[in-house]
């Protein structure tokens, strides 16, 4: 593992690492902030997953977690949202919604995605043993949240693995890819056409198969352009209900789905997922 | 004016703008954030200058001054450091620090700068009229701060004008150009090689030469790789106990140039001109 930067932040230390993926077969870079901490110490850990265009930075330069994380003693994690590079395919038309930018979370089994498209493996597999052997986390205490793209990542992870990740949370996620253009493009050409096999990496589908978690933390503008169309929060509502998931849906008026909307809410989630990460 | 970009943030209102600069002969962008407010309400304003290479977007992104600046009530304007385009003279080798991004907060009289890199008069007069014209600002409370080159502009803006501005304060500034190589060169490309009409541009000098405040706060990182031979707080410090100027230099230790320092002291600051500037 590479570090690529370290400043110090709120008492902490934000840094931004990179290493080689076996997963994806490409070098793969991450931001870590550690917020500060007794030696020896360690500390509950956010995953927070990034949506379509994204990297890194977005969140690490945008999102306004060291405060709240330095005050909760929470380590904030933000991976990159696909495998990059010269010999990684990408979308055929160039597009930002698939491809190289908009990994989707999931393992490819179509060609020529399956190579490298690999971010379920990188995210719930090599990236936590990367970061539980150098840095200061308890991996005992999880949470996950993420954006739009990262939220439908932050729900189907959180929902697939809930014995690893004891809060979920999200803003603006996509909860049924399979119902909404994007995730029918992204399902469609990472995954195959047998929409069987879609139900895996779509939150209201795994509920409707019967996954459980307690509960769920939703934050959602109402002035966000793709509402309507790509995100349509009354979907994961209605599969809660059914299952009895305690699912809080905030809806903000006049919110769009930018970091704006992100960082005002962002010190929230924190403390909501610290309350839940405390031994 | 033109509108180049709102969202809501903190349940105010994050701006971007651009207008037709008759100082500059420029289009110039900047951005201007609105807390929550009544309506018919006028609010403090406070002014933050920006280092080399900057925007107004840096300290958009990643200044992290929503929050406190919601919580206490104060519009937050950021100005672009110099006027931009294809007709604009800049560094003759492309270096960073002259030239576009680099306007030094001053109104150059040397060809063929002078007709462009008019940044003081820009920020002073021009942009001032602008924003008290379209936003809910009270002019009669005005505070300034900036980084680096723009903690010189709010330093030399301030002690120049110390009826309009209630409270200044910078972090990690450029407090003597005229001892320095960045500020040496700006003075000499943009003034000219008569030291004397250097000073009106050099906080130190400044002071020096009569300039007079009640106080003023700056943060200063100690592991800032511009500290030792471009910053120089102690000759601040030297020339504000020897005017009775009451300074508050806090050395922050561990903290570099970056805008991780700026953020993580951001609502001090914030707070600490919001506390001037109540009626």
């Amino acid at each position: 593992m590479e570090t690529l930067s370290t400043s110090r932040a709120y008492g902490g230390t934000q840094g931004v690492y990179r290493h080689a993926s076996e997963a994806t077969g490409t070098d793969m870079i991450f931001s870590v902030f550690v917020p500060p901490h007794e030696k020896g110490q360690t500390l509950p850990v956010l995953w927070y997953l990034s949506g379509l265009t994204c990297t890194h930075a977005n969140v690490t330069d945008k999102g306004e977690y060291r405060r709240s994380c330095a005050e909760a003693g929470i380590v904030f994690v933000a991976p990159d949202t696909s495998p990059r590079g010269e010999g990684v395919p990408d979308d055929p038309a160039g597009a930002y919604d698939f491809g190289q930018g908009a990994g989707f979370y999931l393992d490819a089994t179509e060609a020529p995605f399956a190579t490298n498209y690999r971010m379920w493996r990188y995210v719930t597999e090599e990236l936590p043993m990367s970061v539980g052997a150098a840095f200061p986390v308890d991996m005992a205490r999880q949470g996950i949240t993420g954006h739009s793209m990262g939220g439908h990542g932050a729900l189907t992870i959180g929902l697939t693995l809930p014995d690893r990740f004891r809060s979920i949370s999200a803003f603006a996620p996509i909860v049924a890819p399979s119902q909404v253009p994007w995730g029918q493009k992204a399902l469609g050409g990472y995954l195959g056409e047998d929409r069987a096999a879609w139900r895996r990496h779509d939150a209201v589908a795994l509920i409707e198969d019967g996954a459980r978690v307690a509960e769920l933390l939703v934050d959602q503008g109402d002035a966000d352009q793709f509402l309507a169309e790509q995100l349509r929060p009354e979907l994961l509502q209605d599969a809660c209900a059914e299952a009895a998931i305690d699912l809080t849906l905030r809806i903000q008026p006049g919110y769009d789905h930018s970091y704006h909307f992100i960082s005002t809410f962002m010190a929230d989630h924190v403390r909501w997922h610290a309350e839940r990460l405390r031994r």
